[in-house]
């Protein structure tokens, strides 16, 4: 056994085949791997891994399991997985996950790859688990896979508390004991028990107040638009290939866009938090429906046309398009007067929140502070947005606008 | 001056005419009044005091006035009242006001008759500043008195950080920091500036959950109608009059409970926890509407019916009807694009959390554990609830039942 | 069971014997027991009470005997001693403690008297537990009894969390996950085992400095040394008796204190913060030896003596002349080297913390403001203090003179 | 002014010459210096950066100017310095800073060089402050000097807090707060007020409670004697030079390592957490005097000849030895009835702290896990320690050994 201190859950003990996953290369690359990526541009103190997260994770999972009363390899399965459930990430998180599914197929959480060899796979099947259905577990499949990944899974349990305590923005400090408190396995499915729909409300909420402050922040959103961009000048100067890219650390991803000649503009920007500035920030009505979650060719053609109407170089404009909000329904269950019923008939809140996504939703086109202006008349006109919706209010003294405000507009 | 330490916001300098106040017999009569009453009953740790939070109170309005600007006499005011804008409150804080303004004509916030003469006065006059004027800002008037008390002011984001932090229920745990940088005083008006349509969610909704889970509790209402109806008999049996009552603090109310023969029984309830449990617990759409938020003498006349069509003593049978939310749009106004606007035309989340109050809502009727039966039977025949929706499910993990679970369903 | 929401250890799951005892009179009504009595004088939000902390203790009694393996009757019986462990508590904590004693011949940890008869027996017997037995691990007795109540008691590692968490004093954070895990049963002797002489040093540095900053704070001696004469005289007017007043709460102390004539002032000064002053802090060098833990007949000469030079009336004197630090070595034992040895031996700061206490030590005369100059000067002389070392030096800008400083010198 | 939310002081307000300072590279690239270099081998949580605790002792700076009414240019200057304080960081910190010492002639906080030219001299000039004289002052020059660089400096004051935070260690939790409001500039010289001898010991108590567990745990200094050890190795293989190390991050350092074939196996170790185990780990009596704070060349003699006598590659043994602890008088000052006097003199524990340091005082030997024990029989033999104490007794349940102790006895 080890005991672990970590800055959120305090002690943590790992055993089994869990201690015995933690030495291996895979486990230990995500002490370099941050959990925010850009984030950290806006928030400074947010310099936490994946590592820490995913020992977190194995915690509440734990925790989790012991209530439930899940024993034996299927509660050992579970442990794998959930210590296991982020070694599919890239450098710097979700920041290239986009790019690199483009390019391997292969979303972080799709990891049977990643199982099948090495002392991963050595460790799992040294305690009798199979690692596909680890794999499986990770993808979210069966009713524990629910608890791995799905709407109440442990994983947001504890991100949203470990990334509160280290951006120091108090929204995500949920009550993950109370929560874990009120799993229920009913018929083969994960619910809330009884008079705790406001419990899972709570959940809802908290990531909903998290997400515009601090995991879609606009400087957060410009950085991230811009590393992508870099990584994949990087992939096309050959000076580093997909599959390998997708095992690298932040470490390496930074040092390797430093030295490639394509990419090292960017490099020095993204050292120096000399960013890209916002041309064009448009609320969902303002935007023409073709440009909402346009794929990359689209919008790298919408980047050539608005370089080419504003007269600047190709790599001065950045289109950033994020994907319309889901309307999909919540799939939480929640036990109401001895029924499972959906979360969403039974809350209010939850329904609103849904529809709330489209309010903080935002169009972007960035450019250098040189640029700026010139880009942002040019993106109005070639793309068709309302100009009144696309006008940056700035307010100096707004925090969103934090260090995000430093050089001129932000 | 003086430095207080506090749990909350740490240090806090006490200077000037608050220093005075402070010393006051009003003011530290504050240190008796517990801040949430009842609620002790159901979060052990939250014996925390109106006394302290008003020194919180003040250290938020002083640090509201910096940032806004605001000096001289007209700030020194501002401060006064945020020191004293609890001292109207009885003992146990809001668990019988309602009784208190029947009997008074006064509510917790009026409060120039107790500015008007004694070492309050004094401190008041000493410093220049008019005893009317601190109590207008108190009842909330004028722009400052929004700050002190109004739907962004002062008094609700102390209070929630620090009923969290003395709860441990962490839905409380608001940016008050981000608040106070984000108000703006314009024309005359208390804003929130630009970018801060999420700042303002942000403490709507730790309310709106902080309410079920802490506020409306069902053991604290419980309690709260039970400490109600013993005032009201302790005032019937002439034991201390209703002025005298007002002035009393919770160690006065609760040894005059202990002392009267005909609140021996409740005193006796409170102090050991043995509690009236809910034989009734119906949701909005289940209750008549005549029920809903009816008044003193009709709530009486219930009880007495239901108590004699179930044979039980008419001190065995408390309804606790809580008044229709309100509806009324939040007046509450933020910068948009430069405009000012209703906070409830631009949150879909906003408009959401009033509507959400019905889901919270419920009508209850409490009795003795060895007569709860019955006498849940006699009230829904009686006053016409919908069997259905008054079912008292109990899950027995269930937190929210926490200390209420003890001696059967709560 | 029951799950508790606690504000230091969150949920605390109450199962047993322990839930049948949460229920009973005598436990219930630790919730009125503040469990730093007259502190709260100096930090006003330290109100937190012996029931929070008993609950706590349960707790970590529970943590601890997981670890160590206890299991079984005796686990339940050292669980049971945990959460009764301050009943025997006198209002307002240890303030009246040695009143008591040598008007009843019992200390708070003295409890076989209690635990014989009434609801705590029989739920005790009702779970097979000899309420004797449990009265012994109370008292310290036996292994399992230096887990309840010696130098590194469960008892210590609560309330020194407990208490800074409550008057934000952050010196009594302590590791107690970590002192938990530390402790070994060897050869039936609770001790420390290997690498953990630190984790030892760090619980009595902790208690080192929580002493005179809170529980030794001038301000809290003071009101306490008022409370206690005040109680004397409550019993000297037949007021109550000193069986009663040992089972009263610290409402039911209060109001019989202003209700009684000859306490009434006292109560006054208590309720108003009118708290006597300083008239000598002397150290401990300073002092006659005959001065030094004075016993209480001595201690009333004094104050008689003192008072006629000073031509005051006898109320207006109150000596306070606490016993010598005790210069006993910890008992503690740790494994070092695969041998267990005296903490003291093996740790240069433990022996300097014992002769360190007399640094902090102080020799206390206190009078009302209006005398205290007159007072100081009579008493000096009277009991041949060392003036050099009876002055009171105050910086208006300390904090550990906190709301002391309000009238004038403290 | 910029506003920046802090994990650990919440909002910090940037303005003037601070907000230039932190837009240059210098300051940036502080983003990627982590605090505590190799402790998050341990402490896994610990990923906090240069660049946030530089900001933290700005804003303690700017506090404590303000408590001690300095203003003008004599306090921005101050300011600048705190936040420029560790921009003479080489990489991981304190990890390689002895080395580049060695090569460079410069410890962190010699910057004269650093602030003549560049972006960081325009931002100063621009705003009239001389470099030099912010240079003067974070090397600890003159009163104010004391503020940034000291005994009671804030650099300490926020560190403390900060490690604790992100570490989960509780022992830094400091009351800066506190120590802030207790600094008093006495004729040119910064002493604590009147009052606060203890205010001076927790600080002190807290590093000395720090020390062994964070900053000089046992699996910190073998990865940091690794990572020394290969840095060497990188600038023997002419791989980089000594000024060009000094100004790389941590990404830059690591990378390298990586890529040079005489450093790629310990990029490898510290990557995957491979660490060398302790071979002989000696307390301060068992070491004979010659090797005690050893210098470099005679450490690399040491390391031939017990590898020679152990037949095992040079490479596979690091010798580690401290310097004795300092016997020095702390130089703190502190207000005792009305004298400015030395700490020590005062405070029988700071005396104490001062011996203990040689309680905790370590020597080790270190070597891969395979030849540990060839190599510890070695050591100990071709360098007369006294095999006793020499000898690593491991508990498997300490939580010092953490992480440690994953591969055997770490």
């Amino acid at each position: 056994m080890a005991t672990i201190k970590d800055s959120v859950h305090d002690h943590i003990e790992v055993t089994g085949v869990a201690r015995a996953l933690l030495d291996t290369p895979a486990v230990q690359r995500l002490r370099r791997i941050t959990q925010l990526g850009t984030a950290v541009l806006v928030y400074p103190s947010a310099n936490h891994t994946r590592f820490e997260h995913s020992i977190g994770v194995y915690h509440l999972a734990d925790r989790a399991l012991a209530h439930l009363g899940v024993e034996g390899q299927r509660a050992k399965r579970v442990r794998a997985a959930a210590l296991l459930h982020d070694i599919g990430h890239p450098p710097y998180s979700h920041n290239i996950e986009e790019l690199l599914h483009r390019e391997t197929g292969k979303y972080h959480d799709e990891v049977h790859g990643l199982l099948e060899t090495g002392p991963v796979a050595t460790a799992l099947t040294d305690h009798d688990l199979e690692p596909d259905r680890v794999a499986d577990l990770i993808a979210g499949e069966g009713p524990l896979g629910a608890l791995v990944s799905g709407e109440l899974d442990v994983d947001r349990m504890d991100y949203l508390v470990r990334d509160a305590h280290h951006t120091g923005v108090p929204y995500g400090t949920i009550d993950h004991g109370r929560l874990i408190r009120a799993l229920r396995l009913i018929d083969g499915e994960l619910v809330l028990g009884e008079g705790n729909v406001q419990t899972a409300e709570s959940l809802l909420v908290s990531r909903a107040l998290m997400n515009p402050t601090v995991y879609a922040h606009h400087v957060a959103r410009i950085a991230k638009a811009m590393l992508r961009r870099a990584s994949e000048r990087l992939l096309a100067a050959d000076a580093v290939d997909a599959h390998t890219l997708r095992r690298m650390d932040d470490y390496g991803l930074r040092t390797a866009l430093r030295e490639c000649d394509t990419t090292r503009e960017y490099a020095r920007r993204l050292d120096t938090r000399r960013l890209y500035k916002r041309a064009v920030w448009a609320e969902f009505d303002t935007v023409p429906d073709r440009l909402r979650g346009a794929d990359h060719d689209r919008i790298r053609t919408l980047e050539r046309e608005v370089a080419e109407a504003a007269d600047v170089e190709e790599t001065e404009v950045i289109v950033d398009s994020p994907p319309e909000p889901s309307m999909t329904e919540t799939t939480s269950r929640v036990l109401v007067n001895g029924e499972i019923r959906q979360l969403g008939e039974q809350s209010t809140l939850v329904g609103a929140l849904r529809r709330a996504q489209r309010d903080h939703w935002r169009f972007g086109v960035y450019a250098p502070a040189a640029t700026r202006d010139r880009v942002g008349d040019a993106a109005v006109r070639e793309l068709g947005i309302d100009q009144q919706g696309a006008i940056v209010q700035e307010d100096s003294q707004g925090i969103n606008a934090t260090l995000g405000a430093f050089t001129d507009r932000a």
